[in-house]
């Protein structure tokens, strides 16, 4: 709230005078030391914006909400790893556990369409029920979407807002503001209080979507949709980026399609995000079943069910610790190429085995 | 058509004696030392099967058609790269031409949607009207709308039979196989006339479409489709594999984005086939137009039409000769990371510019 304290002059303060505290207190001379503007050391040196602050900081409390510091220990720790992240966050709700917990954005198009809304709220209902954060931008459509997919079965949503903490917008959202609060959801933003929906604002938002999360999900993108911007920012951050495919006829899906084109993982449900993200989040929401069943069953009963007699005899022949050349395959099967790509393709859509790189085939764990 | 001779019997003759009609001239001793089984032998020495080859070769003359055998140099180069190609096939139009021409497979479900029928018609008739020979299965659906694209041109195709070249399946095609030829296309088929339409015979049938194609393109698919063998044995071929993505909630387009997700090409239009075929025909089909133009215009007139002045101002920026780093292009232009990877992002939408690794950029030529 200093005139003239922009993210850069501020990064330089803060790492000169250690906290935010520290720079109010320093003399001329010492900020002159820095190379700042006239203005801008004028401004640092006024009690009058200080105040100012102090009064916003009040005004976020009686709101129940509090404003995070980069030089702080509670500010999420994704977001302070990104090129240049906002110098304050105002944050409300259950803010604690839910950036603790692994964070996915789910945004999209503002101009849905019905399949991407469905989508989003599935993908996000899905997710939500293991336990994963639904981070999202609280405009219309897709990301009203996966709001309202995460509180379908209570789980934790993050609104990320592109106005002030105070501000509700789009309107009709209200209720779902307060819906996110009472579910153990938070909202958060970066901007003062008061800060109404300013076009130029919402790049930022959107960068901050990505940078509280560990991957974007685009859920429906046009050609020109900010989704997009948000997708290249999230790999700029080296967030994952993951797309959901739509027919090609549709323009709401142009640009989610273009990213798979250009290396956003392609997502069909939810455990094409779960299984991209570190091993140590995706171990516990994906555990090992067949590994477990194998106590109790043989190997030649381990085969999945629902299974032809040609996939079964592939199946016992594939092991989980050492992979198999196809050509092998046709040798001990005795089955024809045609007979053996048909039945490792059926056990491998069946999430039985693994297709390894230069034809080689293992069972799944 | 001799009993007891299947293609592996059939490739261990031609080797030994170089010619199919050598074979039958072959004495006894000699087939003995092949260690082929007496009664393969018996068949190879009597004269009625060979005069049932007479015969059956007549006929297809009858018809206008030819054979082809594999070690006949008419037989297509590409189809005898596979691992076990068809030791005859049949063929009937202007199939010279057609398999001399590039040729890409365009294949999906028998029970497709409108989509999907939309899709293939409107692919296969953009890669024809570029002189693509279009492949397909000549089934219902997918198939059936695929030769229609092309001809719906002029353009040439090629359906692949499950059933003898003198026999028309599905019947209600009967006017869309004489389409076909009027329209300089072909019809081929490895199984004897009068074959019945089998369902242990569409397999090979598909292994022919992808043996005959550059790649292969599945519009449609769903878990337990054809298409998605077709696309396997493609693979296998060396084939490249191109999908048509769809949304995550049709049954039809599950096998698409299954396929995209295990490493098939995500085809939007028609240059995303293009694109990846062999530089060789990929050039001629797609003209260096901004080289070309180069001799006309200035460097900065070069600059795609419609784009804002942050995507302009980036690309003065960019050669194509050299790579520019992005971090490079955000110093040069003075603008904020936000804005050079949306203009980034609206010149690689526009073709304009290619994203290379390590956030490298360099203009397209």
């Amino acid at each position: 709230m200093t005139p003239g304290v922009g993210p850069r002059a501020a990064t330089k303060l803060l790492e000169r005078f250690g906290s935010a505290e520290n720079v109010f207190l320093a003399r001329r001379t010492e900020l002159e030391s820095l190379r700042l503007r006239p203005d801008t050391i004028a401004s640092i040196l006024k009690k009058e914006f200080h105040e100012n602050a102090i009064r916003e900081f009040e005004k976020v409390k009686e709101l129940g909400g509090d404003v995070l510091v980069l030089d702080d220990g509670a500010y999420p720790n994704l977001l302070r790893e990104i090129a240049d992240p906002p110098i304050v966050l105002y944050v409300r709700g259950s803010w604690r556990e839910c950036l603790e917990a692994p964070c996915i954005g789910v945004v999209g198009s503002r101009r849905s369409s019905t399949y991407g809304e469905n989508a989003s709220q599935m993908l996000a209902r899905d997710l939500a029920q293991k336990g994963i954060v639904i981070v999202s931008g609280f405009a219309r459509g897709i990301d009203t979407a996966a709001h309202r997919g995460a509180l379908s079965i209570n789980g934790k949503t993050v609104a990320v807002l592109g106005t002030g903490l105070d501000s509700v917008y789009p309107k009709e959202n209200s209720k779902l503001a307060a819906e996110i609060l009472e579910s153990g959801g938070a909202i958060v933003s970066q901007f003062p209080l008061a800060t109404p929906p300013l076009k130029e604002n919402f790049p930022y938002r959107n960068r901050i979507i990505s940078g509280l999360s560990l991957g974007v999900l685009i859920v429906e993108a046009s050609e020109r949709s900010g989704s997009l911007i948000t997708a290249r920012l999230a790999t700029e951050q080296n967030r994952e980026v993951f797309a959901v495919p739509g027919n090609i006829t549709s323009r709401n899906s142009f640009g989610t399609n273009f990213l798979i084109k250009s290396g956003a993982k392609l997502v069909q449900q939810w455990q094409d995000v779960v299984t991209e993200l570190p091993a140590e989040i995706s171990a516990k929401i994906l555990p090992p079943e067949i590994e477990k069943s194998s106590k109790r069953f043989s190997q030649t009963e381990l085969a999945p069910a629902d299974i032809t007699d040609q996939e079964r005899k592939l199946w016992s022949l594939l092991s989980s610790d050492a992979s198999t050349h196809i050509d092998d395959l046709i040798e001990a099967s005795g089955f024809s190429v045609g007979e053996v790509v048909t039945a490792l393709l059926g056990l491998e859509i069946r999430e039985a085995i693994r297709a390894l790189p230069g034809k080689h085939y293992a069972r799944k764990i």
